[in-house]
């Protein structure tokens, strides 16, 4: 059985190596990915979103049992760009993978963005849609962080949960409405803790403030769901809520769903073109013994900079 | 007197006018920046980073003050990735201008990422280039989050901050050692909190494990400092940092230096060469009629996958 077929057979072993290569910006992964992307498209995609901290990994591995008790097949993808020099990622899924040991149902994978020259959001699209074509019914997607990145990331997503915890919100200013639009659900974690009520007002107003652009939205008002995910504790509210989300997606009249699938081609489209036009013209330059480093010199010695020289270089590499 | 010239001269109308373009990717920019760049190279840049609500607008105010009360020169650049779509970044600049109003050595401008498809650290570098070329003498760089590009946008800092507060310390796993790596000053702001000291000894521990790999870094052990930026307290330890981590690089023969500058000028032109290809390709298939639109909707009707589609555009359109 060749990997394209063991991986639509839901093969662990195979999987964790295609994603591996995915990570490792192996050029191989090209073909099976297109072979696997007309077998994609059936599961849900949940993103989850917000600082370091916040405790977005108890949440994710709680939601992850919660689904397991309904017998649905969950694959969970940490995004931790935080980590481009530690390959912590790989600790972090023993971890993790310890708790879930003894169910094949749940395939955890940690994305630690080893490529230097990005492609995070590229390399996750890519991750989602083998785990959907593995055949898991929900696939659980943490990034950590709130950059513009994660953002993108969150374009991937069918539902996109924003997690907090009490006494971050004070700061919160209507100046960070931003984020606040990217959210679908707002989780205020460890709602054990002082002035949990006060964060959750605090999100209601910045959502209110939002709804102003209800329309662009396609009016749909974002949940607010306060959680103690250690304890389990608002596990069910949160799924609740996802499903909620999840049914206006599939069932409104506005082309919502339509929108997310379309927002996600899109991001996945830019992203590899920008990817793949810059790795062939390197690899075209290198075979005539340029590299990025001799390029970076002649920036650094002023010779030229870094505009003019690579409109020189489309100029010469471009029909 | 031509936009180049009232830019080199300090002007801070045509420098907000340059400041802007850039941000809306505005392609008459190009050359303007060219003409500049022979004047870059003198300032000194210092990256913040950070979880939203730790307090990074009003430490780098305080640090402004202080440079300022030592007749330097100040550009502050505020990129805030989370407004992509509120154009909030404006109403905190009038909200921060406020502050400085009367003092023409300091110059405050925000980066809203508007552009659709990232750039984010390509502009952020054109502007530093800018704010440097105009004759600041310090440039404070404040990022949002602890994403990707956060990363990247550290590289393009002499010296690298990375701003906590106490209390998101007990989360801060060896897991998370990544971020840590980036910072060359680890600052815990609102340390009259309970918990400060904690917090303290957790960066120290996570540095200690990150020291292991000293060589890497080039020997330079992070400094910590307390801060509580509101009333000012720790900003005179916290300036003094900056000083020593400047006298660090500046003085060693490990080459610190020209690593930091070669870390800038690589990613800058990563970035704009990724970002030049892709205008460039779109704006030969528009000629045709092809749009980002027409091409998505390839992808969603699964005529054909993102990479294949993206392979069979680089080779009608490279050489």
């Amino acid at each position: 059985m060749n990997i394209i077929d063991q991986v639509l057979a839901g093969e662990v072993r195979a999987t964790a190596r295609l994603l591996r290569d995915i990570d490792d910006q192996v050029e191989s992964v090209q073909s099976i990915l297109k072979a696997l992307y007309p077998h994609t498209g059936r599961a849900y995609v949940v993103g989850f979103t917000g600082s370091p901290g916040v405790g977005k990994s108890t949440l994710v591995d709680q939601l992850a049992l919660k689904y397991r008790r309904e017998d649905k097949t969950v694959g969970i993808l940490a995004v931790d760009p935080t980590s481009p020099f530690s390959g912590g990622a790989i600790l972090g899924d023993r971890i993790r993978m310890q708790r879930h040991f003894l169910d094949s149902g749940v395939f955890i994978r940690s994305l630690a963005t080893r490529g230097h020259f990005g492609g995070l959001t590229r390399s996750t699209n890519d991750m989602i849609n083998v785990l959907d074509a593995m055949g898991k019914d929900v696939i659980l997607v943490e990034t950590v962080g709130v950059g513009q990145d994660e953002v993108e990331i969150a374009h991937s997503a069918h539902t996109t949960i924003v997690v907090t915890i009490p006494g971050m919100g004070d700061e919160i200013q209507a100046i960070k409405a931003g984020i606040m639009e990217i959210g679908s659900i707002f989780v205020v974690n460890k709602a054990d803790r002082e002035g949990s009520r006060k964060t959750v007002r605090e999100i209601r107003n910045l959502i209110d403030l939002g709804m102003r652009r209800r329309e662009e939205n396609g009016g749909w008002e974002p949940l607010i769901v306060e959680t103690e995910a250690v304890k389990g504790r608002g596990i069910e509210e949160l799924h609740q809520a996802i499903e909620k989300h999840k049914t206006y997606l599939f069932s409104n009249d506005k082309g919502q769903l339509d929108d997310v699938l379309r927002k996600r081609a899109t991001n996945q489209l830019v992203e590899t073109l920008k990817d793949e036009a810059f790795k062939t013209i390197m690899a075209r330059l290198q075979v005539r013994g340029v590299t990025i480093e001799t390029l970076v010199q002649k920036v650094l010695e002023k010779e030229t900079d870094p505009s003019s020289l690579v409109q020189r270089i489309l100029g010469e590499e471009l029909r």
